[in-house]
């Protein structure tokens, strides 16, 4: 059949769809894979963690086991004993989370999109940290917010600094363990003074946490959620500690908002598969976690201080960095007039790779800033990658 | 830890989030799953047909080949091998679908909301069937558009219809094949002319067919996509041919929509899992759908054939029903003065569901019509639930 209309068409695009842009990180990916690059740009786990073996014995398992039930449509809010588990695992001593609070979400990511969909309106305020996490940042951006940047520092987001732009303001988004960016982790202390300011001003504070397992001592910090689960909206992901690609993750939330994110999410893709929530919970049920965590903690670990000892070996004196205690990035503070995006050109082609920190910034970026991962790459290639990087930035200074 | 603020917040959701409605069907649905109910409500499909050894084949294979890949953040647009698959598989010997225009999506719903998400600003015009898909109204009016209803008749939509209403709208939505909720199919010629009359008012097409492939006579359709591929988006889905639970489906459109579709994915929920594509391609690049979806339409077409017969016995003059030829759906039309919602009442007390009609109208529902869905069901619980019924309805006529 012949097409009968080969002039193509004029598109008019929502207005949402005009302000949407790829992620520069996954632009920069895609130079960046190349094997002759160390590349300190991904934000990828080490696929030497994956459980590979436990995951292929949990699908057949499953699907043995329950393959008709598993392979059909399934609930929005999830398969009930995963959502059971999470809740099991986010209660303390003093603060029940109960399984109706869990919503199952493909990947965390979704977790930020719905929680765009339901609270921000075209304008709506949203206070996020300086800098914050990208992808929250994109997903949030869909729904046309003004973005307010709250100051941070060594200790994390400073509390007192939401009081000028709290009033009218949607949410506020923190990721206090172990940042994406940054590394950094709020303060135990201010952690209680951020969920009491907010509570006062009856502004939901969002706790992204896809990290905080991943604490290089093994002792994780207080969650916000278990402060006050009634203005808390936690994110958790299974991306970090098992694996990303099965995209895997979960918010909960108090019922009235968990309701209506649930509807966001019957509109927008039903429910996430039930094969992979009962393959997960098959490997996670009986405290396979507990065993594997540490496993990845060392590994991470390891390279992170392999990249600290070569920064202090290699970088020149004015420059600066974070000190992370878990997760998987470091941050640096060049000298104010060098631009992270020009040295990047030069390390891409002395063959090292990063991710300049511009992008972080919902507003006013820090130019002189940029984000290095040591997840995936061996001490001696970060040894190696560090010195040219170093050099580079010593031509500069 | 003692949660610091018993007082739980005061919402304020998005104006969108206000809009927000659960699924009449998903409700029903919680009701009817009980197993003494006979149940025609279902959209389901029947589990009797997911190829469960072929699934646990594919998985084992990619998780032992592949399993670190499978496992690791992958592209947005898709698994390469698999959007090759798709593109060849839609293409004509009159016209090459290239694989960069196909986008995996998490089922096909999620291409509904990408689409409303990146086509649909508040107030725009979106033109529909009538009636039309319910979870495609839900996916869209999230982004508040208005409806404009356009007339159907047993040849299904009615392409001069859409003139009075189509300057200045933002799209037009079809289900052209064997359509949920009528089973009614768009005729050939007025395929071509649908097309032409969007093309010339510069309108994109969305040609959403996830029941295509289960023609009773396996004869198909010819696609919309094939007659102007740089007009029309073209949605498919592996939930009616494979499994529905894995929730894996795609969106194929012009590269400019493409892009924006991609973008929005992106933001949306990363990528859709690696290994879930990887598998599915493993199971269907040699062939296997072409042996699978004639067992699939074998069996519908005798439970549909034993629903037809059924009812032409059971149900009293004055009601009147589509004959689909593939797909799971008839269309049930009752006297004007039976309200069907009236009559799930007493349906249900007598042990036998189905899906009232109205909540398939965009504007001005048909509150004397019902779907029902005969391909979860025997035959001969068919045949006891439709003698049900039909009582029922002689009751009131």
């Amino acid at each position: 059949m012949k097409p009968v209309h080969p002039t193509p068409i004029t598109w008019h695009f929502a207005e949402r769809a005009a302000h949407m842009q790829s992620s520069f990180i996954r632009e920069i990916l895609k130079i960046t894979q190349r094997p002759e690059i160390i590349s300190f740009a991904g934000g990828l786990p080490s696929s030497d963690t994956f459980p590979v073996a436990e995951m292929k014995a949990a699908f057949d398992k499953v699907l043995t086991d329950s393959g008709k039930v598993a392979l059909q449509y399934g609930p929005t809010d999830g398969f009930p004993p995963l959502r059971a588990w999470i809740a099991d695992s986010l209660s303390t001593a003093g603060c029940t989370i109960a399984p109706e609070q869990v919503l199952m979400t493909s990947g965390s990511q979704q977790a930020l999109d719905l929680i765009g969909k339901v609270l921000i309106d075209e304008g709506s305020r949203v206070l996020v940290e300086t800098p914050s996490y990208l992808g929250a940042l994109q997903a949030f951006s869909v729904y046309r917010p003004v973005f307010a940047s709250v100051a941070t520092d060594e200790h994390g987001l400073v509390p007192a600094s939401i009081e000028p732009v709290i009033d009218g303001a949607r949410m506020l988004y923190a990721l206090p363990n172990f940042q994406n960016p940054t590394g950094r982790s709020l303060s135990v202390e201010r952690r209680a003074e951020l969920v009491d300011t907010c509570a006062r001003h009856n502004l939901p504070l969002i706790e992204d946490d896809p990290y905080g397992a991943l604490s290089y001592k093994g002792e994780p910090f207080p969650k916000m959620l278990n402060m006050n689960p009634g203005g808390v909206i936690y994110m958790g992901s299974f991306s970090k500690v098992l694996t990303p690609g099965i995209r895997l993750g979960y918010v909960v939330a108090p019922l009235p908002l968990l309701r209506r994110l649930e509807l966001a999410k019957q509109a927008a893709d039903l429910h996430t598969a039930q094969l992979t929530q009962m393959a997960v919970h098959e490997v996670i049920k009986d405290g396979f976690l507990e065993r594997h965590i540490p496993t990845i903690r060392t590994l991470y670990a390891n390279q992170c201080q392999a990249m600290l000892d070569a920064m202090a070996q290699c970088f020149p004196a004015g420059v600066s960095w974070t000190r992370p205690e878990g997760g998987m990035f470091i941050w640096v503070t060049l000298p104010p007039h060098i631009d992270a995006m020009q040295l990047l050109d030069q390390a891409i082609a002395a063959r090292v790779a990063f991710v300049p920190g511009a992008p972080f910034y919902a507003n006013q970026p820090a130019t002189n800033t940029l984000r290095l991962s040591f997840v995936t790459v061996s001490p001696a290639r970060i040894r190696e990658g560090i010195a040219i990087l170093g050099k580079l930035i010593a031509a500069l200074v």
